[in-house]
């Protein structure tokens, strides 16, 4: 078979479909994701038994626990994905909202209405729940979707992905909205990145080797960030019970996250007190510090942080810890080895507070909390498609609104341009 | 001279000067905007002679008078670019405008704040006015610019930009905020478009050559159109009097220019009536029309369309006329053979007009009315720094809010995740 040839199929009956289900109402959106919901459980068996063949293979493999562990499906997994469907189907719909209208002296009314993408590609790693789950974000905002996951995660993947296709089917909406590559070949990722004409926009989803990789083949734009250096920088006047409280929270919660803390930047004038207190609950909690010179002088049994740590995004128990002798030098800091994802300042100062918001650029910027809120749902987007640090398009995390884009609609009575 | 290294000189420069800029407020950029109209004119001899030199050269080079001509810089030209710097200065600022802001249930008060994109390279051909222009709005909107405008020109922009920045320098804000690319080789432009850790966003303004080479090579993200083949479809139920009016207008009153009708599209019901009174207009103002076979049993003395001419972009007194069955036919004409520019309906029928521009996903979508008036400053958004054909970040006329992204910010009082 010839994979070019199929890939190119597929994407146009993507574009195909994405015009279709562009003008389909809202209300047979959410009837298709609340049967596909029940589908997926009624049909459980059949994706678990799929699934073992996966799982099978990734032991043959000799992969690790932790990758099988997270290629598995169990009733439990089928049920989350399934509630997950039904959280989609119950959040607004994007598509058609007109955001605003002016009119014009000539008395032109020209507005601005929301319009799926067309055809979006997911390129993912091996959690088999996001099939479902960007399926279900596509399909709600109006766009098609090509999925492209892990090729220890194929049998999977397809199985959910026919499922889906019937519930489309038996919905009169377009069966090809919700399509899964069939190849493990990275060829067919190759194929389907210089297909600029049919996929409009393509979401990497996993580690940075896989994200730059797909962006220096892409031909399509790429919404993605490589990485999340997060600070959280601890101002002169920050209430030290909260600063060591949100810190702790921000590295030690869920180390393994992009919007996970990576990097602790302290006020010299508060450093002798703050250090120690926080030093105590982290190093409680596993977690490894290194620090600066002057983090050295007050914490004496820690390693030595060097010019390779400030940019690194350690994902897991490690926490880099530098001593700063102003707001200027933090902002400095963040701006040469941030990654414009996410910041938080803890202070009092109102001044200091306002400043940090305004000045710092990165994706989202917090006052006084967790960088751990980064995060769709926590934002109160209803739903998180992925976060991006590139600023086009998008900025931070991405819900339902940012899978669509606008145009201008325009009303006139016969106007001609003079 | 190492161009290689010139050119990523620039952009760290352009960098550095972008994040500065960023935090400037709008009485300095206004003030510095007003002052350079000033400067600009009061310098005009300067200009206007460097300007001589490019002239000269594009004389013994052979070149066209047409393009001569908009390489020419006169008082008159020095008048405008002035005239637009300060209507430039009486737009709002679109930076730090939060648009819109809400609490969470656990007190979080989450806002989208607009920033600068950042860094913006603009690549253009001959006229030097996109010098002046092109640095306005990105001043204005909080970006530094990297200018490379045509070899031909390349004396004048220099000269603008050398007063540009000195009136930069003279009002405190970064003078590297606005420079213009001191090489004529091809080499820079390919340099410039690797430089995607300093550079946001490329605009190349140009023929469909030029934007073509711009986005096969860049690593940046582009915002373009190749061209705008646009359509009026005159329904069965128009006002042919509305018809005749609009089609003229939008064919005639400025052929060459991508907002420019190049396919009509006619309900089979009213073309007896309708082509022969619009033909009769069109070709009075020497209009050569193409038609298919229906088009040409109804006006006989016409040339054919073929397959070539309905993805034409003629920016000429060319026009392609096609009949058709249905609102259905003309829709899918306009999605197999549109470039996502500017679709017009002339109708009266309510349903239609709705369906219309609900269906059609181009970039504008008008209703009785001409297709010239997709742009900027018609639209109403105060100045046009290009128009999308890409659906991501911005799609239509692009003004200065286009020239932002928008950050999340979030008012904590200690929260953390759980």
């Amino acid at each position: 078979m010839d994979i070019h040839a199929v890939i190119r199929k597929i994407a146009e009956e993507a574009l195909a479909a994405s015009r279709r289900l562009a003008r389909m109402p809202e209300t047979a959106k959410n009837a298709a994701l609340l049967r596909m919901a029940d589908e997926l459980t009624w049909r459980s068996e059949f994706i678990i038994a799929e699934n073992k063949r996966d799982v099978t293979l990734a032991k043959d493999k000799g992969l690790s626990a932790a990758m099988i562990d997270r290629l598995m499906i169990t009733e439990a997994t089928i049920k989350s994905m399934a509630q997950g469907l039904r959280e989609v189907a119950a959040l607004p719909d994007p598509v058609g909202k007109v955001t605003s209208m002016w009119r014009r002296p000539n008395g032109l009314m020209v507005g601005r209405m929301r319009i799926p993408l067309g055809v979006i590609g997911i390129i993912y790693e091996s959690r088999p729940n996001v099939t479902v789950d960007a399926s279900a974000l596509c399909l709600k905002s109006g766009n098609a979707v090509i999925l492209r996951g892990g090729s220890e995660a194929i049998h999977s993947n397809l199985a959910i992905a026919s499922i889906l296709q019937d519930v489309l089917e038996q919905s009169s909406l377009p069966a090809k909205s919700i399509q899964v590559i069939p190849f493990t070949e990275r060829e067919a990722v190759s194929t389907m990145l210089q297909l600029d004409e049919q996929i409009d926009l393509i979401i990497p989803r996993g580690g940075e080797e896989l994200i730059r990789a797909v962006v220096a083949q892409s031909k399509i734009p790429v919404i993605k960030h490589y990485k999340g250096v997060c600070h959280i920088f601890v101002d002169a006047s920050a209430d030290l019970d909260m600063a060591v409280r949100i810190t702790h929270n921000a590295k030690v919660q869920r180390p393994g996250v992009c919007n996970a803390l990576e990097t602790l930047l302290v006020h010299k004038d508060i450093a002798d007190e703050f250090l120690p207190r926080a030093a105590a609950g982290l190093q409680k909690s596993g977690v490894f510090l290194k620090g600066c010179e002057k983090t050295r002088k007050i914490l004496k049994n820690i390693e030595e942080a060097t010019e390779e740590d400030w940019p690194m995004e350690y994902l897991e128990l490690i926490l880099s810890v530098r001593v700063v002798d102003s707001m200027d030098d933090a902002i400095a800091h963040i701006e040469k080895y941030g990654s414009l994802h996410t910041e938080s300042i803890i202070t009092r100062d109102y001044a200091n507070a306002q400043r940090f918001l305004n000045e710092v650029n990165s994706s989202t910027v917090l006052v006084n909390a967790s960088t751990r809120f980064s995060d769709g749902f926590e934002l109160g987007l209803g739903a998180e498609i992925g976060i991006s640090t590139t600023k086009l398009h998008a900025f931070g995390p991405m819900g339902l609104e940012e899978l669509t884009t606008s145009k201008f609609i325009i009303y006139g009575d016969g106007q001609i341009r003079t």
